[in-house]
């Protein structure tokens, strides 16, 4: 049996301090809801005493019954001067019915003397107090020893008698917080093994990643005897963020031999970090440790052809221990064997005829240096490579399009498009309106060409996203708009570029349309069939 | 005299290897000045052999004399069965002209017997007939040994076989690379100090990021012996990157006594950062540790009280140290002390008037509910503070703008915009064409403009973001636009929001304009004199 480490997630409190998040309290609903499911001990959900939106959580959480995970409210010691009993902030804890109260204490005395302007003394007695009064209430209590590290290096013995503080007041768990997130891991192992020599309470830590060391922190106090780990999803926090729980659930439990959630959920990591990503509305980086885009994704030559032999010459873990997959990459640096690979992987048969292969990786250079990138528009580099083999029906042409824009200082912006459309032989000339150029563009194409393919009505656009080539140019520069389109659960991804945005769009949401029409088959045989059942409707 | 540790870049090759980076030999030639001016000790340029833009940039650095740092150019040692003198990949390295050949070799038993697929003891003497060979040739020699923990926990005594193989044919350094990325801090420590007790040549450590440990890895192999790191500018590189030099350099230098670079030179840290991604065209993330945009910036409100108190109680380092600043972040759960630092900060005297700042700040949050966000948009923020404390002058107002696109099969997209504002109390109605609606409507109102206030014949847009802030409703759904501004090297913020990415983009259009000329205190008697002399040209 290996060991238990605990973790207690602080993505909906230290995460909203993070520059750009924002989670609503039905966001921070389907978030705790998320992490239940996949085996977090505590969801910090919130300092109830600091805002009526994090109250409304804990009020919202009281109908939603977890499975295992517990909720704990975070709030500060009682103030200087206060009892705990009349503290208010001690009392919204209470209020908020969590079963667990995170309360952060001072333990390094500079910010007692500064911050707090209080004496040593009187920090000791705030800690005592509010924990044993927490205790009394029948809550289970996690204190946090706010900036433990800085403090213990600069006066020890001080840092060391708050914790005493709070274990002879009854604490459950003291957690040592690298606050400002600067210390290192050896400087955390060694001091996470003083401290446990002289404290009996078990212990956790809380690290950030100001020094790109959140993880290794985290890290090193578990191998010090810590059985906690405090941090966040994708670990984003406050300034440079927290501990990833995402890289500290992965190396405890895949590298280090610690136990920390059921091996089929560990599976789900890559779910759930994407998942996450996506209620905060932030952009996760591809190079992202163990769930990134890129993680397990192969450019250089040399490790393709490897990788392909031995997943393990190139690979730490295997992707699928944490739900990811392998890619291989196409592009300028990749040769023959990348492209092969890439077609197989899209279930392409691109026959290995080499002229053909080296002729397409000269194509794909070309686009490249145009400023398409394939690597995040996968749709559209399969258009690409049926297309050149020969493989590809287009179904449908532009004959033209128009939009129509008008503002004034007393109305709403107005936008309209109309498209001339050529399906086999038949010309659909519709217009429609939208909430925007690309909008309009979208409706009117989809009004043209929905009834002969019905399968569209099912299709969705789930992003949009647009990038500045040539930043120096500004809005007369080259740009590359993304889109990624979803049906039934499924996405992909499609490109598009042009010094024009409207037609960086159009060509974008063509591939996103095609890639569609290709994967399910529709022929021109079948639409035929369906165009004069339809095309009355598509015309009026 | 603190020990130096020396650093050896690798941004230009394995950098290269990262998905979605590109750099032309132009683009590469720039890197290297920038990374010579900061003191890098080593450049890797590319591999020679592998593709002709890598040869190009060893030809062009021939003509750029660098200060201090010497160019080493990459590849792997003879292949199984060649001698070295006739090595087509060695011979290529010498051509090159670089004086200093990094050699890589394999250093884990099972990569010699499955991916080279030869002997253990033809792989010991491929090493060391390469490094013998170079060596012949005056080059400094780097033996890269890869997958050298991976295969030092598998056969440490073969892995250390091909260290003694490279000593003994005179290789200068020996870089113990973690090239799957998956070690641990603790690992790596105790691989590189037995190591370093049978091996008397200098070690460096090269060491990647899939378990997020790069850069503690890094830095646990300098504590154990290692004199050499090897990494990239922002981490960059194949699947999860590289040790991120930028981080490396921060925490050896201010953290752990050693010295790296000058100290005026660390303070470019930011700078060189922001260079780099620059170049690569590739977006920082605002919280990377030392030099993003958030790495200094305090969002919550006893963080922010107690920083403007003492900036050690939440900062690990000062962010003058490394060229970064300070900010203070206002947003939902600000409080008003958030807003006078930021109204500060600014330098917007706004008064403090407690009702007026609880306004503004509930105006604020109302504005972020809709999908603003102002802590990337801070010119946007001033014209919110400035206006609703009644200082702003709006100088313009809008009457109408119309927008026409049209694309035929045969014809490239045209767009045309139509602008109608008053400048105090006149009419200015201007017409201009663009690359796309938003640079048609650009040059529209500049047309309208510029000739009233000059000043804005200066200024250019740098960047155009679009985000789609409810991803659920694609084209049909809000967007958020943020415009980058510069003139004379100065760079300003602007948002706009709307369901239509025409009108956002208006908004934050206006915005930029609005904040220069706010900047400049262009009054509306500057005005008036002007708009005589110049109306007649700005209606022609």
């Amino acid at each position: 049996m290996s060991k238990k480490i605990c973790l207690y997630d602080t993505t909906l409190r230290d995460g909203t301090q993070a520059e750009g998040i924002s989670l609503s309290v039905e966001d921070k609903v389907k978030i705790a809801a998320r992490l239940d499911q996949f085996g977090i001990d505590w969801i910090e959900g919130g300092w109830p005493g600091s805002n009526p939106k994090d109250m409304a959580f804990f009020e919202k959480m009281k109908e939603f019954p977890l499975k295992q995970a517990k909720i704990a409210a975070f709030g500060s010691t009682c103030r200087p001067g206060v009892a705990a009993e009349v503290d208010s902030n001690l009392q919204a804890i209470l209020d908020s019915g969590a079963a667990v109260a995170t309360i952060f204490g001072k333990s390094w005395d500079l910010h007692v003397l500064e911050a707090l302007k209080t004496s040593l003394e009187e920090n000791l007695r705030m800690v005592r107090d509010s924990i044993s009064y927490l205790k009394q209430h029948q809550r289970t209590v996690i204190f946090d020893a706010e900036h433990f590290f800085d403090g213990f290096k600069q006066n020890a013995d001080y840092a060391v008698s708050v914790l005493k503080a709070a274990e002879e007041a009854g604490a459950d768990w003291i957690v040592l917080c690298d606050t400002n997130g600067g210390s290192l891991p050896h400087e955390v192992y060694q001091i996470v093994q003083t401290v446990r020599q002289q404290i009996a309470t078990p212990l956790g830590i809380h690290s950030h990643n100001d020094g790109e060391l959140g993880v290794a922190n985290a890290l090193a106090a578990v191998q010090a005897g810590a059985e906690q780990v405090q941090g966040t999803i994708n670990g984003i926090g406050e300034r440079c963020g927290n501990a990833n729980l995402i890289s500290v659930v992965a190396n405890l439990q895949l590298k280090m031999g610690y136990s920390c959630v059921a091996e089929e959920q560990l599976q789900q990591l890559t779910k759930l970090s994407r998942y996450v990503a996506e209620i905060a509305n932030m952009a996760t980086p591809n190079n992202q440790p163990f769930v990134g885009n890129s993680a397990f994704a192969h450019k250089g030559g040399i490790h393709v052809s490897a990788v392909l032999k031995d997943p393990q010459t190139y690979e730490h873990i295997a992707p699928e221990q944490v739900g990811n997959r392998r890619r291989v990459l196409v592009s300028e640096l990749a040769g023959q064997s990348n492209l092969l690979a890439k077609s197989e992987e899209l279930q392409i048969s691109f026959d290995g005829n080499k002229q053909e292969a080296r002729e397409m990786i000269q194509q794909i250079k070309e686009r490249e240096f145009q400023g398409y990138q394939y690597e995040g528009a996968e749709a559209s580099l399969s258009l690409l490579l049926l297309e050149s083999s020969g493989k590809l029906n287009p179904l449908f042409s532009l004959d033209s399009f128009k939009i129509l824009m008008e503002k004034t200082a007393e109305h709403a912006i107005l936008s309209e498009a109309t498209v001339k459309v050529r399906v086999n032989g038949q010309i659909m000339h519709t217009a429609a309106e939208g909430n925007g150029p690309v909008n309009a563009l979208d409706n009117a194409l989809r009004k043209a060409l929905e009834g002969v393919f019905p399968v569209l009505s099912q299709m969705h656009l789930t992003d949009y996203k647009v990038r500045v080539l040539d930043e120096s140019e500004a809005t007369a520069a080259k740009v590359r708009v993304l889109i990624e389109s979803m049906r039934n659960g499924e996405k992909w991804s499609t490109v598009g570029v042009s010094t024009n945005v409207i037609e960086a769009s159009w060509e974008a949401l063509v591939d996103s349309i095609r890639y569609l029409l290709w994967k399910e088959g529709c022929t021109p045989q079948e639409l035929e069939e369906q165009t004069e059942q339809r095309v009355g409707i598509v015309n009026h």
